[in-house]
């Protein structure tokens, strides 16, 4: 069983599940292991370590992937693109800031051009620069991101840009969310937060724990971590994480921890390499109240599917439609007295 | 064609269709609209004034509606819930804050208890105090509320507490959000953006005309408008509203703003009786991008309902399920040189 859509045709895959370029996370593995699984793996190419991507592009072997990258890192080393693309990768992914100057490369060499945006103008501005697939991000995603909502701005999107295929990011982690993403018009979805807790995904048990563990309830948006680990955003991008005794604590005060960045940020990267998550920032989205378990990459593809099918084929029966609704006897406001 | 769900046989209502309970902009005439065509009108109780409330009940005539409340604001005027009980509506909704102190009154009475929530903290609650109906409130909504969005907010609701149905608001405008809601679990959606925009809302032609124009990029929440009305909000709380001259004027002065509230505040009223929204705030949703028109308010229930439909039965096509998907030859990375 499974679910065609433009975006499956235009890339070739079985299941219009896409795995998120998660800086480092998505390592060769696990993209490698969403591909084997019928979805499509992007290797996230994030702040651009050379070394680190031809390493990951090898461990993705035979697999059919792509590549992500943050474009304003990829202006600061345009080489990487040439690196990635000398591999032949079936896509490349930019994502936030301009895609102009990189645009051209990709589609001259043959690669599918996905483009994560974040904003109506920002989706235009890629389709003028030639995206083959537009990932309509909302807010409630694991890591940077803009402001707008999944649910209003995708089908927003598919509006604006009838033509190209749109893939929803953001608060999907099952299969209600790709059966409600194809509701509102999109080919696709693209997950990071679920795949973060997989068991190929390249982070510590200790990071994966806390993503079961923790509520939806509990993330918030804000540039505090960036800050910390000395890479600040443009305006008005912030990235989700976890809420922890370190955002908490610093809540407000951008401004003094730029300050006291040298002295507090030399205890953040300790905790960063020691999984201390009370002062690192978990990196994930509000869909963290839909994962509950750790399993491998595969079994994520299978089970958004089934559960998307059963959905779309009205198989969980929540909701009947009707020819003639047998309704309760009228009931109206009594008068004043 | 209807679709029925528990909340429309909870309700007695033909469609899963909810008008939000806007202040000033959800009067009678508006809630009966909505009611007589299937959906299930709510008159906007808001900020409590009791000879609007009396009044646009008697205008609701014998429509079956319900009514709305903010919790804080009927803690400081707890009378006026008997105002609406003895009019025995088919329900009262709640919103934003404690519902412990009011629901025992609304059960007694018969009414059922619909509560709008933000949080699965809050979701919980609710339940523990009898609500009847939960409504998923995401911050991509027009108005108050917080920060929680309607994708990955929905489905946790609906986890957390399955015993109750679950009506998602926010970003919905149309029978996507419809269909989509439906697929993350919800029994009906809450639509209030998309109402404001019907001819029968209690407000101007001109803050219609803006609705029709604006593009969701180009709202923003925050509590400057609550402070220039001088009603604000307890935190974490915000509002979402139209960017305009005045949001961005004061964007991050909000102390400053208070402490000139009386200079500011004179200009921001006239500016709200004129209908000025380049000072007044518009507020509204996400969701602007899908309204495009101003109709009666049963054509939106009818098109709502007709698109959700037809998605539901995927007559619109946009995806496939197959049993062998055609995939192309397959093609990897290319080896490193
Ligand atoms: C840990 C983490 C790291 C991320 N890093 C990147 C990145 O380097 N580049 C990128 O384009 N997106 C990155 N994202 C955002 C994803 O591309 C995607 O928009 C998001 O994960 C989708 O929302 P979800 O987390 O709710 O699935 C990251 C997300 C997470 C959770
Ligand atoms: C103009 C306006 C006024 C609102 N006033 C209220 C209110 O008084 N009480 C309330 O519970 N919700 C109020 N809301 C929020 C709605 O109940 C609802 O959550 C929201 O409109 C749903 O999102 P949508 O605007 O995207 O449809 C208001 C919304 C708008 C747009």
């Amino acid at each position: 069983m499974a679910i065609a859509t433009r975006a499956t045709e235009l890339l070739g895959i079985k299941h219009p599940i896409l795995l998120a370029p998660m800086d480092l996370i998505a390592d060769g593995q696990l993209a490698a292991a969403v591909s084997q699984a019928g979805g499509f793996g992007i290797i996230g190419g994030g702040y651009g370590d050379q070394a680190w991507l031809e390493r990951e592009m090898d461990a993705a072997g035979s697999a059919r992937v792509g590549v992500g990258f943050i474009t304003w890192s990829l202006a600061k080393q345009p080489h990487l693109l040439d690196v990635a693309l000398k591999r032949r990768p079936a896509a490349i992914m930019l994502s936030f800031g301009d895609v102009g100057p990189h645009a051209p490369k990709v589609k001259e060499a043959g690669a599918l051009l996905i483009c994560q945006v974040q904003t109506l103008e920002q989706a235009l501005h890629a389709a003028v620069h030639g995206a083959d697939i537009l990932v309509a991000q909302g807010a409630e995603a694991g890591g940077h991101g803009m402001s707008r909502s999944t649910m209003p701005f995708v089908p927003a999107v598919v509006d604006t840009i009838p033509g190209v295929p749109v893939v929803a990011a953001g608060g999907i982690a099952d299969g209600r969310g790709l059966a409600a993403a194809l509701m509102l018009g999109a080919d696709g979805v693209l997950l990071g937060t679920r795949f973060y807790a997989t068991q190929e995904a390249a982070a510590s048990g200790a990071a994966k724990g806390c993503i079961v563990a923790a509520s939806g309830d509990d993330t918030t948006r804000g540039i505090l971590f960036d800050i910390a680990r000395d890479r600040v955003w443009p305006a008005p991008y912030t990235g989700r994480v976890l809420r922890n005794g370190f955002s908490e604590a610093w809540r407000g005060r951008e401004g003094e921890l730029m300050q006291r960045r040298e002295e507090v940020g030399a205890r953040y990267d300790e905790a960063r390499a020691h999984n201390d998550f009370s002062i690192a920032a978990l990196i994930v989205g509000e869909a963290v109240d839909l994962v509950n378990d750790v399993p491998p990459a595969a079994e994520v593809v299978r089970r958004v599917v089934a559960e998307a099918e059963a959905r779309l084929t009205n198989r969980a029966e929540r909701f009947r439609i009707v020819r003639e609704p047998r309704l309760p006897p009228v009931h109206t406001l009594a008068a004043a007295e």
